[in-house]
């Protein structure tokens, strides 16, 4: 692999840029997949209203974004649509009061939660549903069950990720293992996820080593979702394309749990492919996420800080952050070091 | 040069690790310093109170930091004492009332601006002054004034280095002037100032690259000084610590010039030196740093981001959050573009 000084642009043997080469050049293979829905409904409970999530279609759409993820496939089963918004269920209805019935540029994403999604029978098959991509979001011990949801959602028509949560946690073991069952399944694109914000760029660029040893001879591609802990959301994405990664998450001002994910406003900014369009994704900022900052609360912080760095689950710092003023930062802290 | 997967840990023919290798290693030459004044300052006119400046100081000292930046050396003949704080002026009174008389193991710093300074009057020698390092700030056609300050910094007694800014603006062809020229001087370190952060990570490894290549056989130090306006200041960081970068600048909760600097906490936590301590940090940025953030409004943010996307001084995106609410980014995005 020759990597150019040319940021997205690496020339591998899979992947030939056209165009200009080096720095001012662009890899087309490149996809970028907005979470904002999605990962940012873990700080409401998936309730936003239709006017909001309609507002982020949109800037997609003019955005020349890929992929807008939409919510979850939560099984009703196991949770209650008293609780939750619509977007924690994503039925075929709500998600066509958003997209219409005319689709447009943007595919459309659900994430299915391995064990808690029926996905038998709310997944619908291609011919049925406005969902272009089904999202398989696992943790390692539950991969054969994701497995099973990879091949149902495959054989009903459908684009398929696997998506391994919290990869910072997983043995090397477990992880090769894991790495070639996937590579063996119709899965299209593997998935590295930083659940916790952990991982700084040597670890990232550890990983990609590790699943293009795989992926590479599979023919499959490398997706990451990174979340900003450490304040490495983005130059971590970066890492991840330079050695190609083709597959972005991004959300539009970074609205995702806790300290939120890559910005999809430095994302675009950054990919010198001309259909990607900056003020779209500004335009939405300024008039539907900037004014829900207040309510809630994600981004960068100093618990979030201390979560990654422990690589934790950030549930205690977004428990503190919701209980308190999110002041006493240094109480978060000595609380989080004695449970080490 | 052997980069072995380790973080800090870069084994080159000078820089030999001890102690553990790898990934829990640390290179014990870096050294941090701490601007939280000194950049802080450009956001308040220099006008932090004596409180404030111990607290820092205090902080500074319990975390192992090496080096604390305490203010410009301002000319009085230029500059009005009435429009700026103390430490755009450092007067060695001031200093000494935070420092005290008694020295601690923080060494103190100084900022120079080339062609702003009566350094022949204004620096004092060694032994009269609480000072132990002069930071020579310099914009590349400033060099001759820069190397006669470095001379007279140097001949009083002082530790040096020469601050290159915005060195993302300076063609090659000066830059390998200016380094050749630096090498032959006395100077101790030579930055690399991100002063407009614009720089992406590869970016930062092709100046290391030319940085390393003039200052490695002079046996000069090279530093490392970031804007977080494309949330890259601590991943910037990070690449230039690898490469081999041992003298580092943060500030603490980033406190700095419009979107702010490499904060101080995220880095300590990086860093494996047990030297460094993160409490002292945290406790300083609940009690004195967070209380000012409404007030001083540092931080990123968009307007910020488009001046470093197009390779700007913040100071347009600066005025436009002083002077407006902040919210209207498009606005300020359109008007950035269109003077493009």
């Amino acid at each position: 692999m020759t990597h150019t000084q040319g940021k997205e642009t690496v020339v591998t043997k899979e992947t030939q840029a056209t165009g200009p080469k080096g720095w001012i050049g662009y890899r087309p293979e490149i996809k970028v997949m907005d979470c904002t829905i999605r990962d940012g409904g873990l700080m409401n409970n998936h309730r936003f209203d239709h006017e909001f999530v309609k507002a982020v279609y949109q800037a997609d759409i003019e955005a020349g974004v890929d992929y807008m993820e939409i919510g979850y496939k939560a099984s009703k089963k196991l949770v209650s649509r008293n609780e939750f918004g619509a977007w924690k269920f994503c039925d075929e209805d709500d998600m066509r009061r958003i997209v219409g019935d005319k689709k447009s540029s943007v595919k459309i994403s659900v994430m299915a939660d391995a064990e808690r999604t029926d996905y038998h029978t709310d997944i619908l098959p291609k011919d049925k549903t406005v969902v272009d991509m089904v999202r398989v979001a696992t943790y390692i011990h539950q991969i054969p069950a994701a497995l099973d949801m990879i091949k149902d959602a495959h054989d009903k028509g459908h684009e398929t990720t696997i998506n391994l949560m919290a990869v910072s946690t997983v043995p090397d073991l477990e992880l090769d293992n894991a790495l070639e069952a996937l590579c063996n399944s119709d899965v299209g694109t593997l998935y590295i996820v930083d659940s916790f914000g952990t991982l700084y760029g040597e670890q990232v660029q550890a990983l990609m080593h590790k699943f293009l040893k795989f992926a590479r001879p599979a023919k499959k591609t490398i997706g990451i979702h990174t979340h900003n802990n450490m304040q490495l959301a983005f130059a971590n994405t970066i890492e991840a394309i330079i050695l190609g990664a083709n597959m972005l998450d991004a959300s539009i001002a970074g609205l995702g749990r806790g300290a939120g994910n890559c910005p999809m406003e430095l994302l675009l900014s950054f990919l010198h492919n001309p259909k990607f369009n900056l003020r779209p994704v500004l335009r939405c900022i300024q008039h539907h996420v900037e004014p829900m900052r207040e309510k809630l609360r994600w981004g960068f912080g100093i618990p979030y800080m201390v979560t990654g760095h422990l690589n934790q689950h950030p549930r205690t710092a977004m428990k503190f952050m919701e209980e308190t003023d999110g002041r006493d930062i240094l109480k978060f802290y000595d609380a989080a070091i004695e449970e080490e």
